[in-house]
Order: C-alpha cells, then sequence, then structure tokens
C-alpha cells in the first residue's frame, strides 16, 4: 500500500451541531477540518467524489427512534456518497477502486468497507450510481412491485414524480403495463414527466387541484399510491382510491421540517371505505436482492426504457443550501453535491 | 298465507330527517306510524324484536359515497335486527320463523327476504345473534384472522375491548394462542374484559396514558393493532408497534361525531419505521364465509371458550338515546334495543 495521506491533508467535514427546529439551517452543523490518517488493518480511505442528498436527511438529524439511529450530535453528517479507494489495508479494495458507500459529508470516508461496494464509471456515470443505480432506483423498485404490487392495467399514481425516486416509479410502472400518472410543482417538471420520462399524465400541485385533477383523470380510482410527500397530497389520494388499492409510505417530505408536528391524513378512514391498505417501506430491508433489482435497472437504462437526470451542485461548501433545494422543489432528478474531480 | 295485518296494524317508525352535525340529535328523525300492509309475492312481513345499535349507523347517517350507500333523508333509519315472520309469500320464509336481516328502526319490516337468514332461539338466546354470532362477531373474526393475522405468540392489541366487536377480537386472540391487551374506558368495562373475558391485561384509557401503558405491557411492541377508535388511541398503537405489525382499521368511533373533521394519525409514519400496514375492513365482502365464522363462533360458545353480554335497552321509543350510549361509553357488550316480545 502507498501512503497517499500525511497529517498535511486535511479532511474537510460538515459535522451535526443542533437538532433543527424546521428547516435545517447552516448553523446546525459545524463545518471543520482534521488530518486525515493513514488507514489501520481492514480499513479503508476514500475520497469522496459525490454526496448524495437525500430527504431521509432531514429525518436523521432528528432526536429519536426510527428505522436508523439518528446523527449523533458532533458525528459527520451522514449521506451516502461515491468515491475513489485513496489507500486501503482491506484485501476487498485496492486503491483506484470507484466505490459507493455511506461516507458522510466530507472530503475523505475511513470506513472498515461493510455496505460499500465497487461501482463502475465505464457502465455508468458515477452520479448515476446515486440515482436510479443507487438508493432512489431500489426504492422506487422494491417499493413499487414488492410492496405497491401493481399488476397490468393498474392506475400507479406518484407523487415527487419529477424527483429521484417518484421518476423511476412511475417509469416502471410503464415497463409493467401500468397507467402512471405522476404529481410534480410546476409545468417544468410536469413536461419532463410526461414528454421525458413517458409518464401518462402529470398533475402540477402548484396550479391544480390534486384531489379534483386525480378525480378527472383516474375515473375508476388509483390501484397504487407511491407517497413521497405526505400531507395534502396524500389526503387528495386517498380520496381517489380504487377497492383493494396499495398506499406505499415511502416518504413525506411535506412533513419533515414541520415546527408544528406532523400531521396524519383526516381521511384515513377510506382505506376501510375501499378495502385498502397502506404499507410502509425502507429500502434497507432488501439489501440482499439490490443485485437483482440493479440488473433490471440498467437493462432498462440500457435499453432506453428507463431515463434518469442528476441534478448537480458543485462545491462541498454549499452543503446546507443544496440540501435545502430537496424542500423547496428546485430540483428535478437525483440531487447530488459534487465535492471534487473524478 | 293467514293474513296477519290490516289496515288497523300500525308501524311505528324512525326516519331519517336531518343529517347530524356531531352528535346526533331526537330530531335528526321523525318518528311516524304508517299501516301496514299485507306482503306482495316474493315479499316477507317481519316483526322486528330487537334492533342492533351499531357505531357504524352514525357513519350511515352522513352524505357520500361510502362502503354502502348513506341512508337517506326521508328513509327509514337502516338498522340490522331479528324479528319473527308474520307474513310470507316468499318460499324461502314461512311465518313463525326467526330471521336476521336488515329491518331498520321500526316495528314490522317489508322485505324481499335477500340477505335476510334464519336464527335458531333454541341454539342462543336471540340477542346473541345480534352480537358474537351476528355482525360484530363476523367482523371480530374476518377482522382478526383474515386481516390482521396473527401467529402464536403474538401480541393483539384492541380498542373498544369491552364492546361487541373488540371483546371478541380478544378472545379469539387467546384462542389462537396470542397476548390479548385490550384498551376500555373505566375499572368496571377493564375488569370485565380480564375477569370475565380472559384478556391478559386491560388498559384504561381513563385513567391510565395509553401510549405509557402499552409501553410498558407491550416491552417487545404489538404485532396487532385491532382498532376501533381511532384518534389519539390509534396514535398511542402507532407509537409502539413491532416490526411488520398489521393495524386492522375496523371503526373510528372517538372521530364519527366529529364537528371540526375528521383527524388522522400524525404518526402514521410509524408504518414506514416498523414496515407496519394499515388495511382497511369491512365485514360485507366476507358474506360469503359468515358460516364458517358462525361455526367456530358458536362451538367456541358452546365451549365455554368464548363469552358474550348484551346490553338491551327496551322500548323503540328510546332509539335515539341509546344510540347515543355508543359514543358515552355507557355500554358494556352488544347495544341492543327491544321493541317486542318474542
Amino acid at each position: 500500500m502507498r501512503q497517499t495521506s500525511d497529517m498535511s491533508t486535511l479532511n474537510r467535514q460538515y459535522r451535526l451541531a443542533a437538532r433543527p427546529d424546521g428547516l435545517p439551517r447552516r448553523t446546525d452543523w459545524t463545518f471543520g477540518e482534521e488530518p486525515v490518517r493513514d488507514p489501520a488493518d481492514g480499513e479503508v480511505l476514500v475520497k469522496v467524489i459525490l454526496v448524495s442528498l437525500d430527504p431521509a436527511m432531514r429525518g436523521w438529524m432528528n432526536e429519536g427512534k426510527s428505522y436508523v439511529p439518528p446523527v449523533a450530535l458532533g458525528e459527520v453528517m451522514r449521506a451516502i456518497g461515491v468515491g475513489r479507494v485513496v489507500a486501503s489495508r482491506n484485501p476487498k479494495f485496492a486503491e483506484g477502486d470507484f466505490v459507493a458507500g455511506m461516507f458522510g459529508v466530507q472530503e475523505y470516508a475511513m470506513v472498515d468497507g461493510k455496505g460499500m461496494h465497487r461501482v463502475d464509471p465505464a457502465l455508468a456515470p458515477l452520479p448515476k450510481y446515486l440515482g436510479v443505480l443507487g438508493m432512489p432506483g431500489m426504492t422506487a423498485y422494491f417499493g413499487l412491485l414488492d410492496v405497491g404490487k401493481p399488476r397490468p392495467g393498474d392506475t400507479v399514481v406518484v407523487s415527487g414524480a419529477a424527483g429521484a425516486v417518484g421518476s423511476v416509479v412511475g417509469q416502471i410502472a410503464k415497463i409493467k403495463q401500468c397507467r402512471a400518472i405522476g404529481i410534480a410543482g410546476g409545468k417544468a417538471k410536469c413536461d419532463y414527466v410526461t414528454r421525458d420520462l413517458g409518464f401518462d399524465e402529470c398533475i402540477d400541485y402548484k396550479a391544480e387541484d390534486v384531489r379534483r385533477a386525480l378525480g378527472e383523470r383516474c375515473k375508476d380510482g388509483l390501484d397504487v399510491y407511491f407517497d413521497n410527500v405526505g400531507g395534502a397530497i396524500l389526503e387528495a389520494a386517498l380520496a381517489r382510491l380504487a377497492l383493494h388499492a396499495r398506499i406505499v409510505i415511502c416518504g413525506a417530505i411535506s412533513q419533515y421540517n414541520s415546527t408544528t408536528g406532523m400531521k396524519g391524513p383526516a381521511n384515513y378512514m377510506s382505506l376501510l371505505v375501499h378495502r385498502a391498505s397502506m404499507p410502509g417501506m425502507v429500502v434497507f430491508d432488501y439489501a440482499a436482492r439490490y443485485k437483482e433489482a440493479a440488473a433490471d435497472l440498467a437493462g432498462w437504462l440500457a435499453a432506453g426504457k428507463l431515463k434518469a437526470r442528476e441534478d448537480i451542485v458543485a462545491g462541498l461548501d454549499n452543503f446546507p443550501e443544496a440540501l435545502l433545494m430537496l424542500f423547496s422543489g428546485e430540483n428535478t432528478g437525483k440531487l447530488v453535491l459534487k465535492i471534487a474531480e473524478e
């Protein structure tokens, strides 16, 4: 192993400093630097190239029990990333390998290799491994197919349709012979969803009454609703269920920054009226089957049946403001922070 | 066929006069009388003995789409009942038959026999056919076993545990080797649930913090929650789920009379955290299998494994006030209005 770092190489990092009340602010993190050390036995040093910005990160900043432990105060902000191995004392990884894993919002990650996997920039550009070939793609794949269980001819509605997960959900629905209806904010996103991604319809929640629009465009009700947003849009979907509908609870981005507490869907008794169900899902449960999903997704990508866009913001310094783009709905496609050149 | 009625026999009836705002009031019905006519070909005239009082009746009084059409203004108030055939021009039913069906809140029902079935007062007292051997029993049976899918050793929690449905849910849970925890209001009901019905525990929501009590008594979380009440108790249950828990949405009695709109469970994202699901159920879907359930329930009753109590109020005149007992929690067991002698 070549020594690639010395005490003069610095690792710049965002560490969690406070638990946000409402939208996160720059002051909820401390931005500092520390020397990069050499890997110990079994360790791998990764130079982070791309940091994934995901709505789930907001939840990880909260105290209390969830599907993963919260980020501790003082800890490097948790984030998935793609990087290059610059030093390894782990036989599974070699210097020069491109890898994806839980690297955090920092320039260098020292990891034990668990949960990290190699990615191939010759097969797909690196940002794709954070989007359609990464967690968002896996979430869409298992959330729709395993949890939503669409049948050919079903009407599948997805919110956040121009986002990293929603865009894939609707395209897989089309591949599976369903009718795909997106919900997104603004004409540009809706055009992207229908023209570029091939959804049958897209409802602009900023311009339309979603409940009425769903009523008009899903006369027989919706069979699957894949929810990324919660709030009023979840209620609109509940009001338009077909019998035996499945509502996949994947996220609730409209609620994550509420300072008055989360709001539940007032009309949840529609589940009874329509003999519907509302299962929650967490992608990590499907880790043993990621390869199966990745093979399908890569195949559809190669065949042109699946399209994916990334929205790339440059500069580690910009992390706090870039993360907020998710909540203001500024990004189209997978939001990625680029912090180093390949 | 003997003529059993003439224009001098009067049928006293409650007809829906207004759609209630909040708790129903006596003025939401008109109490009138009309002559009883003779059955036409295919019809059956039933003298109603018992009227079932059910929380669902509140929902039937509202306008708008639900799992059954609303009761129309001017229509006899819908209710399940038990009665005796006093005249029949339908070959399936004979004078003297005891029958159960959708007879309405009235002294005589003229029906076509569809959905009506014979009951045997020699096998079980008539009120049982409105409770444990009627819709509440069927609801408990299919809601728990088919929708909740409990496995031996599971912790099953049920609200409205001293009520017609909840009391049967917990006892079936015990029969199926589960741990049964009830939630009910007041010491007398809780004592009934644990001492008479054999639940393992009962939480008194009037005296205890339900969320804390569930935390203490279900250390490993609850596997099945059978919800009859909605509101804060549903939220308490959501806060205490085990992984892959099932929340059976059967009713929401705490919400039916809200004048400020229904309230959804604020912490529904617990479904995601715990990979849980929240299916709704309507007992009418299981009509083809009622006999299967009735055989099991009657067998358990006969074997002393299942107990059922009815709370019987006498007098058709008392219908409006008797119905309200459901919402104030005054009844223990199945609430029945007795309007004639057998």
